[in-house]
Formats: C-alpha cells, sequence, structure tokens
C-alpha cells in the first residue's frame, strides 16, 4: 500500500493542460501498488491512471513500457493505453519523476483463484503473445538466469550461518539452471510478472492486463512458467494441477506450445520460481525501517521450487 | 494515507448483492484518509464510496451522522448520500466492520488556499447549517470545551519537565475557555472538521463537502470559527485577513450573523484553536510504532491560539 510522491491539485491540472483530456473534476491516491505511484484521475472526459515512476524503474526502460503498451492496445488487446500529449509524446514529468497517463480498465483482480480464471488467463496470455509478435523494440529481461546468481550473492547469505543450508541448496539449483536454461525456444514479448494483482476480471473473464514494467524480451513460455508459480498454488503450498491444466490447454487453444516448450515447463517453473525467491529475499533482507509495503515471504517460493524439482515432466502440470 | 482493512473482490461483490446499484466492476482503496478505510467502487450504474469504520468512530454514532448526509442530501446539499439497501438500512457490516456505501462526489480539495475558496466555502457552510435546522436527531460534540480539560490531563505533561511551561499555559487559557464560553448563542447541526481535505471544489465553487464523522449539535458560528484556524492561516503561520473577511461576509450572505454571534468569534477561534491543538498533542505524545499516519503538528495550533489571544475584536477578522 503505497503513494511515495504526493501531488497537488493545482499541479495536477497544470499537468493535464499537456493534454486533450479536458479538466480535472477528481482524483485520489491508490492505496495498492508496491513499484509507482498511481493516482485515479477523473476528468471531463472520462477516467484515467496516473503512475509516478519511482525508483524501483529506470527511465530508460520507459519508452519500451509505454511503446509495448500502446502497440498491444492498438493490436486489440486490452492493457493501459498510454495518453499521448499535444506534443505526442506519452512520458512526461511531473513532480521531478517521469509521468504517464494511461486509460483506466474496469475489472477487479481475483483475490481468490478460481480454475475459470486461470482458463481465461491462459487465452489472454497467449493473445498477448501473438499481438506482441510484430513490437519492434527489444528489452532484455534483466532478471532471467544471467542475473540470478550476481542477486543471489547480493543477498550475502553466507555471512549468516542460519542461511547456510539455504545458501547451499540454492548455489545447487542455480548451477543447475545455467546448465539446463533452454536457448532455442521461442521468443518474444513477455510479461513477466503476471500475478493475480495485474489481472483484471469481470465475471470469469480477462477484462484487462496491468503493469508492464517487468515487461521485455524472452523465451514466451516462461511467462506461462511464471503463472504457473503464480497461480496454481493453494494457499497451504499444494499444487492444484486444474488450474494448471486449464491455464496452459487454454493457452494452446490460441497459440499451441511445442513439444520442446512442453518439455521445458518444469525448467522453466524451477527458473521462474528461483527468480521472485531471490528477489523476494533480497528485499526480505533489505527492509527499509518504516517501509511503506511489507515484503512478502521468500519461503513461498522455496516450497514452489521444490515442487517443480520433483516433478518428472510436464505431465506433471496435467498435461496428457 | 491508509487502507486499514483490506477486502476481497467476492466478499465485496456478495456485499453488494444487498443493494440495487449493479454489480462490482472496479474498486481501489483510496490512500486518502486518516480514521476510516475507504474504496473508491465502481459498479454497472455508477461511482461509489465504500467506507468501513475503524476503530475510532463509535458505532452508536452512525445513524447519527448517515441520517445527518441523509438529510442535506435531501435539502439539497451536495455531500455524500448513504445509499440504503434492499432492506432501507444504509448501516451494514463487512469485514466485521460497520460499512456504509454512499455516492461519490466530483471535486479536489484545494492544497493551496486561494481567497476565492474562502467566499465559496462560506457561503456553502452557511447553506449547510440552514438545511440541517429541521434535522431532528442529536449529538453531543463530544470535543467540545467541557472535554478539553480531561484530554489535556490525559496527555500527562506535568510528567515531563519539558512540557512544564507549555502545560501551563494550556492551563491558564483552558481556564479562561471554560469560563468565557458562550451559552447563549444559536445552535444547531455543524460538521466541526471543515479543513481543505473536507471540502471539494470545481474551479473556484465548493462542489461537495465530505466527512461528517465530527458533525454534532453544537453552537453554529464555532464552526466557522474552526474554519478560520483551518483555512486563513497561511504556511508562515500569517493570518490572511483577506480570506477571513470573504469567509464570513459570504457566509453572512445566507445566514447572517447576530452581534453576539460576531462578538464571540475570538473565543470560538480560541476554542476551536484548543481542541485541535489538544487532539493533536495526545496523538504526538501516542503515536503507535509503525502507524500508517503521520501525527499533524500540534505547535501550529498553539501559534494560531495564540494570535486569537492577542485579538481585540471581530474586526481582526476583516469584518467593519
Amino acid at each position: 500500500m503505497a503513494v511515495y510522491t504526493h501531488i497537488t491539485d493545482d499541479d495536477l491540472s497544470a499537468f493535464l493542460e499537456q493534454y486533450d483530456i479536458g479538466a480535472l473534476t477528481s482524483f485520489s491516491g491508490i492505496a495498492e501498488g508496491v513499484e509507482n505511484s498511481n493516482f485515479l484521475v477523473r476528468t471531463t472526459t472520462g477516467t484515467y491512471i496516473l503512475t509516478l515512476y519511482e525508483k524501483r524503474v529506470y527511465p530508460n526502460d520507459l519508452p519500451f513500457f509505454l511503446g509495448l503498451m500502446g502497440h498491444l492496445s492498438a493490436g486489440g488487446m486490452s492493457c493501459p493505453t498510454p495518453i499521448q500529449a499535444r506534443d505526442g509524446k506519452a512520458l512526461k514529468v511531473l513532480n521531478d519523476r517521469p509521468a504517464a497517463m494511461v486509460t483506466f480498465l474496469e475489472g477487479v483482480w481475483p483475490r481468490r483463484i478460481q480454475p475459470a480464471h486461470c482458463r481465461s488467463l491462459g487465452g489472454a496470455m497467449a493473445a498477448m503473445h501473438l499481438a506482441g509478435e510484430d513490437f519492434e523494440m527489444r528489452r532484455e529481461n534483466a532478471l532471467s538466469v544471467e542475473s540470478w546468481r550476481p542477486l543471489l550473492t547480493s543477498c550475502g547469505l553466507p555471512g549468516h550461518e542460519i542461511y547456510h543450508a539455504l545458501y547451499n541448496e540454492l548455489n545447487v539449483e542455480l548451477g543447475r539452471l545455467e546448465s539446463e536454461w533452454p536457448t532455442d525456444l521461442p521468443t518474444g514479448v513477455i510479461h513477466a510478472d503476471m500475478f493475480p494483482d495485474n489481472v483484471f476480471f469481470l465475471n470469469e473473464d480477462v477484462s484487462g492486463i496491468i503493469d508492464f514494467y517487468f515487461a521485455c524480451t524472452d523465451i514466451l513460455a516462461y511467462d506461462l512458467a511464471i503463472c504457473l508459480n503464480a497461480w496454481c498454488f493453494e494457499n497451504d503450498g499444494s499444487f492444484n494441477v486444474t488450474k494448471a491444466r486449464l491455464l496452459i490447454s487454454s493457452y494452446q487453444k490460441v497459440r499451441p506450445l511445442s513439444d520442446k516448450e512442453l518439455a521445458s515447463l518444469p525448467i522453466l517453473a524451477r527458473g521462474s520460481a528461483m527468480r521472485f525467491l531471490l528477489t523476494r529475499l533480497y528485499d526480505w533482507l533489505n527492509q527499509l525501517e518504516g517501509a511503506l509495503v511489507k515484503p512478502k515471504d521468500p519461503m513461498e517460493y522455496l516450497k514452489k521450487l521444490r515442487f517443480h524439482q520433483q516433478v518428472s515432466g510436464p505431465s506433471a502440470y496435467g498435461l496428457e
């Protein structure tokens, strides 16, 4: 829960004068959101989201993110559409921070995941992968396999005896991931953070996908592997194979996976678990006093990693 | 900035089934707000505010607050209108907390007060006082003169040597307020917390008044005295007599003040300064570790109190 940067009505009104979207009628800070400051802004023409990008987003990446959202919207995907100012630019500055106005999307993200959510999610993700095929910009995944060892090192686990077992376990797994990570799978634009709070639903259908600030060019099936972890485990740690099957099969109805992609799902799921485990671990060990956002439990992802380590193949995900 | 109680989409959808306002299409927690948890809720019929009442609001007071908002709305005032559920009740329960849905008001509260805001505010407040005349419920002001001594005592200032001078100053002032507090002025429904963040404007006109959770039956001119403190001092502590004159004169155009009311403004303003000084002092001295809301500076109100102590009469507020 966080609004890091506060804005005044006068500053916002002046900011809106750069756009053709009418005059300010109302705004409020949105309590959700971890990385950036978000405001719900109403004008005489409609409802918008204003995002002020905080320190965790590199300004140089913003043209990619905003360009991608514009490209996907133009391709018919329901995602926030960046609003261009009168000078044609979507990236502006407010209160010394990079800022962008995007369209508001109806829908609510599901707190309790039902199998039907996973069914709709798979198709929406595949459609996003197809819509991204002709997007010309590229952005390397800064949080893929090459980054994990430096990230593990920066956690400084060996310095604490209580973390020695964890460090050893992750170190062994990292070695395997580094040597077995697939290099010949189809790549393209992936969302790379499609957790439930980034997917809006109306009834049981995806109504919109938000938060493209980890999007990058990477293995398409890796996006699906992220969702296996983020959507298909129950709160008690058990893996719901029905959800996994619906997720993957509905994806395949829109974009069929090759045998190679299917066979790689377990290693991709292990990598995805490692990625979120490491960033959560880093945040956990580097909590700021008085921080607005409580770090997420890294150990949840250790359990998920161990699950994928013991599967014999993609059949563990409900596939025949 | 605070949402104290989180709600799920399923719980909110089920909650909305009690009302005739359509199905949930979107909701987000509002970062502003100190006392309660507020959510902006969109349904297929419109936009609403959902409030979950947290511990600082006494459940027994809620029928007065909601009844008042309904009464003032029916009287043509722009304030949140409580939505009745199908059973005719506006007060419900969600996540074990009293909860109410009210209409959403357009407008933004002014971060930088201009004289024109005070001009519109005075008329709106007077109209509210008139609209409240035939409201039949009563609620004593739990934060008026009788409460201030117990509040000062509970701050425990004498136990800390650095607070002795402050305690002595407040103790002397309290004695004067207790003996000189007017008892024969017109009373009625007052808002009692009409700070800038509770008044919405479109352009320079009041578009709505919100947050009636301190409203009570008390001296009408006391509401104006609260605004003298909350709207007419600059950030550097100086008193802006133009704002005060516009506030009071526009009030008088709708509801003329008697000579007695005018003559009482300085003591009412001192009382108002004491009331906010004491509650801020209490919150300051009783800050909770990890609290979401940073307490406001009590000393701002000591300076305001001293200003009103030295005025010779209502002419200090720009009146002829």
